[in-house]
């Protein structure tokens, strides 16, 4: 039987092998996806993302076991930070010490970024095929951080939960106003710190701001350390999910989950391209240093060689 | 006199102009580098980077202040992270609100990261060539927050400063680990926190795992707000600054920058290439959605649509 079919029929090593092939773009990795794209589109995909120390692993990991009280399949994704020069996972063991792990019901994933830009998202957008295709109901995507290419994963969520944390700084509260707009449904973590109820505040005060809200993101509080305030969170999520429904939004959400895909994939394959070009031109560049040519001269001639004329 | 003549004779009213050009990609703004290409190349450029909330903004102002009274001529670009939606900046006010202003010496510029990947970092090289040919001796980058388009700026600046705090959450002590060797000068800010000590001597052990440094970078401690500790880090500067000089690596630093810029110009316009054709793949990608096509077929025709047979 090939790899896909025993993905689809729910073998679990195969998914993870699946998951492996199409992580590291490995020879057949793209028929591999075209078999398993038919299997796909019942999954709901769910993003949490927040600035970093909000707690979301421990968020993720009760939601995750509230899903299974109701019987549900999940997948968790983890997208793992790779440093930009040992090409090693950051947080590594973390995923592996979850006691989910022992739960058949329960696939778990930790992804690393491998230093490239779009890298993350295209290889986490692959992963939610192949959990699809194996049959998850719920499909979680955890981020670590607030950098741009975190926010398009979860961009691409069917439902962003937003996890706040009482007083940090003032460049945290910025990157708030920054990330406020894409969060679905919100949750203060740590609930238990003393700030917590002004954080709620503020958050629900700067989502006033916006009089038309056909879904008016919801606010909970939780201690995810102590397992509170997880099945509010949940509902939370429930209610946004009917929203998408109700409204016909969901397939929006889902076309532009496509969209990214195609756009990733022609991307990656054009940035290799433009890669093999520049090696050729390494000693104009060594001139450029030095005035004796410029960046947009040579990359000019880099995009003539590359693209059609009639484009 | 045309801009870029006003530019390299220190205009100051000229090379705010110019900024904006280049980094709204308006008519004219590749001949203006074009131009000032041949006046560039001896400014240093000096990346501040770290997590979220360490105070880089207050120690970017006195290192700047620091090197006023060197007779430094300075420049500074504040990454200015903007809201993927709304397409506003987020701080905004901060940088105009410097004393610094008055001072004809230095040139502020706060710059919007306008939602797009890769579009931050294109435009901030673009902007240091206008600092460097303007005439600025020292060009500050400072960037808020610890996403991958930032680590890809500071990347490119001569002495990478990263400013630390002590005593943060779990994640954003994995996110240090991750960024840790981009370092060039380390800096424990808001070092009259009691955990100051602590955080020196943890990074001072993580620096103590590589035993084969080149120049080992140096840790020193900081109150930016109350301006202690910055001759300190401006003198480690100075130093990472003869070390970079006397070993060569100034010169692969530079190439390295050039390079990159060749390679933003090329993708950018690939890009906005690749979203033309998609446009035309509407109907295909709903299709996706529901398993009728998929991503990857789509994206291998509209690659195989850009590129030139032969490559």
């Amino acid at each position: 039987m090939e790899l896909w079919e025993r993905v689809i029929q729910g073998d679990e090593v195969a998914c993870a092998r699946a998951i492996s092939l199409v992580e590291d773009e490995r020879e057949g990795y793209i028929e591999l996806l075209k078999n398993l794209q038919p299997h796909t589109g019942s999954a709901v995909v769910l993003g949490f993302t927040g600035p970093p120390g909000a707690g979301k692993s421990t968020l993720v990991d009760k939601v995750a076991k509230s899903l299974r009280k109701k019987d549900k399949k999940v997948g968790i994704i983890a997208i793992d930070p790779t440093s930009p020069f040992t090409r090693g996972a950051i947080l590594g063991d973390r995923i592996r010490m979850s006691d989910l792990n022992l739960d058949p019901g329960v696939f778990i994933r930790s992804m690393g970024t491998r230093g490239s830009l779009g890298g993350i998202s295209k290889a986490t957008q692959a992963g939610i095929k192949v959990l699809d295709a194996y049959g998850c109901e719920y499909i979680l995507i955890e981020t670590v951080g607030v950098g741009q290419s975190e926010i398009d994963i979860v961009n691409t969520a069917d439902t962003v939960v937003m996890v706040m944390v009482p007083g940090l700084g003032d460049d945290i509260q910025a990157i708030k106003a920054g990330i406020m707009e894409i969060g679905d449904v919100f949750v203060v973590n740590k609930a238990d710190n003393d700030r917590a109820r002004k954080t709620r505040i503020e958050i629900e005060m700067m989502l006033d701001f916006n009089k038309n809200w056909e879904f008016r993101p919801p606010v909970s509080m939780a201690i995810a350390s102590e397992g509170e305030g997880i099945e509010e969170l949940v509902d939370n999520i429930f209610k946004h999910q009917d929203y998408l429904e109700r409204s016909g939004k969901k397939e929006q959400r889902r076309f532009h989950r496509e969209r990214i895909q195609v756009e990733q994939y022609v991307m990656t394959d054009l940035r290799d391209l433009v890669d093999e070009e520049i090696e050729k031109y390494e000693e104009k560049i060594r001139a450029s240093v030095h005035g004796g040519s410029d960046p947009y001269t040579i990359g000019e001639s880099i995009y003539s060689t590359i693209v059609r004329d009639e484009q």
